[in-house]
């Protein structure tokens, strides 16, 4: 079938809304019509060819809501008409990280995932015979998509595709991270470096956790209203100090802060959020995507005196068991949704969506298809 | 009153034995005689001049056992004749870190303690009318030494002190790094890294904790048998492969280890160890010090997989609370001590404890008084 798509041709190029030819789901395989999807820093990551894993050209997108259309062989879990969120991180219940019970990092489809290609090695996705690789198993900047049945959540149909769909990246991240990764605690302290949208997500579930004093750190003093909002009670701008922010906020604190979470994808931030964290127990999440090589460093020091260094992906959700639920949360209102889409645009004007996040204007920019 | 003492005169200098003057206790403080004392390697580093907290001239020495001989004004927990282990790591119950419940870093006499003084900002030490420092807040080197009550674990008089001793830093530093560090649960595995007095010690601790396959690495084969009949599984000499550690263990293990310890104090082996970690949830432990201004690196990928990055002093024993039940289970056997104790020397003969060190040889000397 035809698919409008906005495909990305090479690094650094802008996306082309082109027709693409997708071809029908495979054995446990899902087609999708997609309705809204945001855009995301890891897709500029990538367009802008810094990311190692990048393959061109590619569907990217992987913050999305829709329909299923058609389901392939063996698919059971989700029947057309479903309301879905295609997931990057798959949960497929039966491999050895599933079971564990320790982590959301499903290998299921990991290897070809990495690669652009469906579990078969293949992709779904042509233009003028030519094929176009898949992005993240979810590829949700093409109106019609295929992906695997462990990569989707099924979602309550009343749900609204324009704000959930964020669900399927950011504000999950971010969230997440609180929960699941940091374990935050009522009254403990948290600090959060970077207030996008993963940002601002994770001082929503400080303030879910009852976290006591929240700090949020950011060059662009225009972010703090939004943090104010959703719950941060102190907001720092870095350059308004002479002396490493770790420093001033270890000096207010007199110890450090209980957890704190990098939300930039920058390596020195990613420091300054270790060193920040409080002696004895801290801990810094990173949750940030760092370019290709780039590497954090510290003085061992920093961890043999009681400091934690973690990461977190997806902010450690189970995408199928944990999502719905966080669906059902965003409608009773206990996740706020509506402050992160500041933009919505057309499919067809999706290259201004990027241009608004590079230039700090948009928290989200959701693209709707219709 | 005059004790016969190991000074460190100044950094890279052997020791001198020579007869220092010692005050009486002060107000909090308690006098010992030290029966015996081991040799570690950070009295090693310390004297080397790497250390940056090192100050000469000082008494070195911070793994002793011995008998309580007079106490100062206010000491209430112990009485002379009572057995005792001095605590570079006091504990004294009252500070925000011993009541969190979270760490063993007590803050009571840290900021003297650091500096080679006593609470009060003075030293019990001198030599020919001069100040000598103290060291970590122990000073085991010298027959007499005067400790602060909140740094003195009170324990069994039956104990043998050449063995329990050891209890003071390294054996208890790698046991408590598996059980309150890493918490590592049965069938679990664990990879150490360096087989010293400390690495060795890990291995019984992960015995005790039942942990399924134990990697012990080492570029000295010589150190394998003793790691195997500590319960080491598979050794490897890191210098027999031609690729990095941190591969040769993922792909003997598929996706890496549970819990990996670095006992040696190199960054670059803190880096293989954390890489070694499992995808998903492994942890890796610092243990050992590295040198001044040395730093760890890695890519934040290897956090956002799973893996996450920790450090402990004093294996995150509360001194004061569990030294005493360690050395009860050293008593009873379930804590191996003899097989550390492979050299015995008089004080007088304290430099040939460092040479051994230096050349491989023991992995504990042990000093004693007598």
């Amino acid at each position: 079938m035809k698919s409008r798509a906005a495909v990305a041709f090479g690094p650094g190029e802008p996306l082309k809304i082109v027709e693409v030819d997708v071809m029908p789901p495979q054995a446990g395989e899902v087609l999708i019509k997609i309705s809204h999807t945001g855009v995301c820093h890891t897709d500029a990551f990538t367009l802008s060819g810094d990311d190692p894993e990048g393959v061109f050209p590619a569907i990217l997108g992987h913050e999305g809501a829709g329909v299923v259309v058609e389901v392939g062989e063996g698919v059971t879990s989700v029947k057309p008409g479903d309301h879905v969120i295609p997931l990057y991180t798959a949960e497929c219940g039966e491999c050895l990280f599933c079971k564990s019970g320790k982590t959301n990092l499903c290998v299921a489809v990991r290897a070809t995932q990495g690669k652009g290609l469906m579990p078969d090695g293949t992709t779904r996705f042509s233009y003028n015979g030519q094929p176009i690789y898949h992005y993240m198993g979810c590829s949700t900047f093409s109106e019609y998509t295929v992906v695997a049945e462990v990569s989707l959540a099924k979602i309550n149909p009343e749900a609204n595709h324009e704000e959930v769909c964020l669900l399927g990246c950011g504000v999950t991240t971010g969230i997440g991270a609180v929960h699941n990764t940091a374990k935050v605690q009522e009254g403990d302290s948290v600090a959060v470096f970077g207030l996008g949208g993963i940002g601002l997500a994770v001082l929503q579930g400080a303030r879910q956790a009852k976290a006591g004093r929240i700090f949020a750190i950011d060059t662009n003093p225009e972010k703090f209203a939004l943090a104010r909002q959703f719950g941060a009670t102190d907001c720092l701008n870095p350059n308004d100090y002479d002396k490493p922010i770790q420093q001033v906020l270890v000096e207010m604190t007199q110890w450090g802060i209980d957890h704190t979470f990098e939300c930039i994808g920058n390596v020195n931030v990613m420091r300054a959020a270790l060193e920040s964290a409080h002696r004895g127990w801290g801990q810094s999440i990173i949750i940030g995507v760092a370019g290709a090589g780039q590497e954090i460093s510290t003085r061992p020091f920093q961890l043999v005196t009681g400091r934690s260094w973690k990461g977190t992906a997806f902010g450690g959700v189970k995408g199928r068991s944990q999502l719905p639920s966080m669906v059902e949360d965003a409608m009773k209102g206990d996740i706020e949704l509506k402050p992160f889409v500041t933009h919505k645009l057309p499919l067809e004007k999706i290259n201004e969506a990027f241009d608004l996040m590079h230039e700090g204007k948009s928290i989200r920019t959701v693209i709707h298809f219709d």
